[in-house]
């Protein structure tokens, strides 16, 4: 509503003046939503300045604010006029920052490119080290950008529920929100959410005889070397892990359009995930995760 | 705020289970705005219960609400699955909704409809009488919807702001939502001050010489037949009408595109309407209400 005010008070010609939004993500999808709805919508622009909104919240049309305690639950479909993507930013951004923004880039790559993959095993200490500023990152960015728009342009309106770029996006959206209200388990930032979801479906693909031990370590040795959690409290809990999956079956219109992979870099989409698949999984995700520590 | 809750605990799937809205205006438009931000985006149906509904808010896809003491400040372009019209609403609908209704469709019968105008000059008091269950009432209500939905329809997003349905929509905004505030005024329902409009921006037509003072009295008659106000303080406080041109000049991105009547029946934009032509013509209005008294 702050920003609303602002907007009223400026008095903005509804058409010609747009609104330039300069942030991270959570600020690009509240300026968005609030640019959609504001005299029925009035031009904005995205200029992220996290490695996190480059690589995703600058990406395709979705707005959105959290609400009743759970995310993205009021948004719109509405692009902006522009995008500008400077990677000058990472310069200053926090290490923290770098390391949530991962998330994303290891869920694009264990879904849908294994060259990325293979790009972030070889080099994902070394950019980490670099501050992102080794010879990789640029190629890294821009395969990820790439593979989400080749997703999201098809699909602009997500007419289609069924989508790959959603892996990551299951069980994660309940987790990161519960994590923000509770003191006593560490919180988790979006892309770390996305994270442990990207493993817990993994695992989950590895419980269903779809992906490999050996594939699935891979993925858990990429999370470590991005400095992402590979456990978390919530990560035993069956029932919490059972409702975000009952939600985001929901927001898939009563379809759990699970996707996980069936190697690194392709994937299949789950619709019969039960309670017991999820306790099944559980152990298998405990397993994995300590052997590797 | 209260129908996203509702909606949220509900547990609504987010694509195959409408929310149906069963109201007037107001509310349809609520619902509609409710629906378009919901999960960004969940289907809904439109059952017009007032006049007014059947012929304005259920045609198109604007959704809104008021905000910032300002008419549909915030809104969306959303359309709704299916918008079922039943006139049987009407029969137990107060004589003061179906009089305030009258002045949507006598908008359009001015600007755009001579035949709608006629049948309004020669049926309109045997409708009002009959509590529009006189024979023309079919032919009057779904003449105005056709019109509106061959305006509407090219132009569905408002790419072009150069509408002729916003007659009637230029000065009304403000001297509606001023007058429900204002308890030393009478307050205006929307049909209201969409008739009032209609008739300032014709004696602006009438002042600027292109709408004679003949089609004028024939305008004024027919509002009179309608039961819709001729008169109302804001009507001749210069600042207001010009503050509420300058709003909508903004919200037309610059533009006043003032659509006058040229005759009944056809119009013309206006652009550069100043605070004395404002003046003016609120002389030629207070002569041409009082000589029809």
């Amino acid at each position: 509503m702050f920003i609303l005010q602002t907007v009223e008070d400026f008095s903005l010609l509804r058409r010609s003046e747009p609104i330039i939004a300069i942030g991270g993500g959570v600020l690009l999808d509240i300026v968005g939503l609030a640019a959609s709805i504001y005299r029925r919508g009035v031009p904005y622009i995205k200029v992220p300045t996290t490695l996190l909104a480059i690589v995703d919240a600058s990406v395709g049309v979705k707005t959105s604010i959290n609400h009743f305690g759970r995310r993205n639950r009021l948004g719109t479909y509405y692009g902006p006029v522009a995008a500008f993507l400077d990677t000058e930013f990472l310069s200053t951004l926090p290490p923290d920052e770098i390391h949530s923004a991962m998330g994303e880039i290891v869920k694009m790559a264990v879904i849908k490119n294994s060259d990325l993959f293979g790009m972030l095993e070889k080099h994902a200490d070394s950019l980490i080290k670099s501050h992102f500023t080794h010879f990789s990152a640029g190629e890294i960015i821009w395969s990820s950008i790439d593979d989400m728009i080749s997703e999201l342009e098809p699909n602009l309106w997500e007419k289609n529920l069924k989508r790959c770029v959603d892996f990551g996006h299951s069980f994660s959206p309940l987790l990161e929100m519960n994590s923000i209200s509770n003191d006593s388990v560490p919180s988790l930032s979006h892309g770390q959410a996305v994270a442990l979801d990207v493993l817990f479906s993994s695992c989950l693909a590895t419980h269903r005889g779809l992906l490999s031990i050996v594939d699935l370590s891979r993925v858990v040795e990429v999370c470590k070397a991005c400095k992402l959690p590979i456990s978390h409290p919530y990560l035993s809990n069956k029932l919490m892990l059972w409702e975000s999956l009952l939600d985001t079956t929901r927001h898939r219109n009563g379809n759990q359009n699970l996707p996980v992979p069936n190697n690194i870099g392709s994937y299949v989409f789950l619709q019969d995930i039960t309670l017991e698949d999820i306790e099944a999984t559980i152990e298998i995700y405990e397993v994995a995760t300590n052997e590797c520590h």
